[in-house]
């Protein structure tokens, strides 16, 4: 953070860990944690996603623990978060928002990483839906609520999508900082929609 | 998939990965889930076992991430599986007839690595032990069952003894391809007599 | 094994790894389990916690995996645990301090990898906290009770604790054994001290 020379990918990144901080921070105050367990829960959810793409891809030590920067951004963001909370009025609306917007910015993450190591499109949407979505999955898992992603709305499907957008946008030689953030605007109004007209996958009998 | 030349052990391998597609595609389809739950259920069946092998000795990216190759067969699996559903009577001896026959393959699979890798004959045997009850483990835990591999019929011990016939078939000098087939008869085969016989390891009162 | 030039770090593994194996086949002793069970809990109590750290930084095949005497040392701790178990009485502060000891001892081992690996020594107190608290964290979720590290009394805050007094010790020039064996102690006296006098965080009201 030396100069002003950072690459979209890199803010993409840093604005990711902060959504999923302060999504963390929120649903762990909601459920009554003391501050060390909130701090965890914020932890959590900004690193899980991250840590099992670099798990899978074998890119170790896994991102968060190369330097302090990530962590240091995680624990700013949850003590003010925490500070801040009175003048948090609709939390739940807020808790979804920063979700959404957290969802969008690891899936972009993630897709950038599997294209940087040469991998397959199809397995890249894949990493970057893993990278999205396994955040929220240990956030919810651990305070014993059904993971969001398991729920009727799309979720994982938002990522999918956003994935093969992305690939489309290059395609089409769009300039990249602009696909890039496409995408992530993309899978987050996607999500907001859905949740708001109440939109899932079609049910088939069998 | 270019010519006939594919060795015994890729053969193992992609049957463990129908194997477990299948039964993962089932018990889902039992659970009534949604269309992509069941796929998702499928997947992490058929993969997990190999995700956690690779993981474990560190040769990432893991298998399915390499190529399309393993995803592509499990979604034509699992989608055929669910078009065929209809003609299937009896589902709970099918599920289990193919996780059973995926327990033998995958160990087999687990086991060979173990050895390509250089490790010890009883880590072998562990990874092959791994290899097989993984994705089993994981698909019972996602849909809220009490995994099989915790029952108490022989699970885990089929496959103990599986990898202890393969090292002793090996030691006799028995042909590469007979032994590796064997053993997969021997779990197969020693799964289906402990259910039907409910067998069980004796019990000690401590 | 071959000789007494042991260093300091391989004795405390080896301890710690006897203590946890004693700490999970008492524990699953204790939920009636058969001795296959009771084995596999000795088991993945004994290295969760290092495996999760040797994934984390990518030093794999994972250290239970290169040889097979941590798989020998854990299968006669676990043998000769049950074996004696009838001497032991009061089996619920026996399996409290073998906790303890093992938290103290992986502690340092996480640690100390996290050094040699070159990581900021606050991402160093992370792997150690994470190497000792884990494998309990496993165990205790595959048994179905809540971890002792979600329970009010402090646990992961002793390992940060400890890291932090390791690190105040080496730059005040303490010798490395010394240093070492304080660190251990100081984590074992603190959780008994924090169970003996019911010692947690303070709750802020939010």
């Amino acid at each position: 953070m030396e100069n002003y020379n950072i690459s979209t990918s890199e803010i993409i990144e840093v604005l990711g860990t902060i959504a999923f901080a302060i999504s963390g921070t929120f649903t762990a105050m909601q459920r009554k944690l003391d501050p060390f367990g909130v701090l965890i829960i914020a932890f959590v959810t900004a690193i899980g996603g991250g840590t099992v793409r670099d798990l899978l891809i074998g890119d170790t030590p896994v991102a968060w623990m190369r330097d302090m920067q990530t962590c240091l951004i995680i624990l700013f963001t949850a003590l003010a978060t925490m500070f801040f909370k009175t003048h948090v009025q609709k939390m739940k609306i807020t808790l979804f928002l920063f979700d959404s917007l957290g969802l969008g910015l690891f899936t972009m993450v993630g897709l950038l990483k599997g294209i940087a190591f040469g991998l397959n499109p199809g397995i890249c949407i894949a990493l970057g839906t893993i990278t999205g979505c396994f955040g929220g999955i240990i956030r919810d898992t651990l305070l014993n609520t059904i993971p969001l992603v398991f729920r009727r709305e799309i979720y994982a499907t938002a990522c999918i999508f956003g994935g093969l957008l992305y690939f489309l946008l290059v395609q089409l030689n769009v300039e990249s900082v602009v696909a890039k953030l496409s995408v992530v605007a993309f899978i987050f109004i996607l999500r907001i929609v859905a949740v708001r007209f109440k939109l899932s996958l079609p049910k088939f009998e069998y």
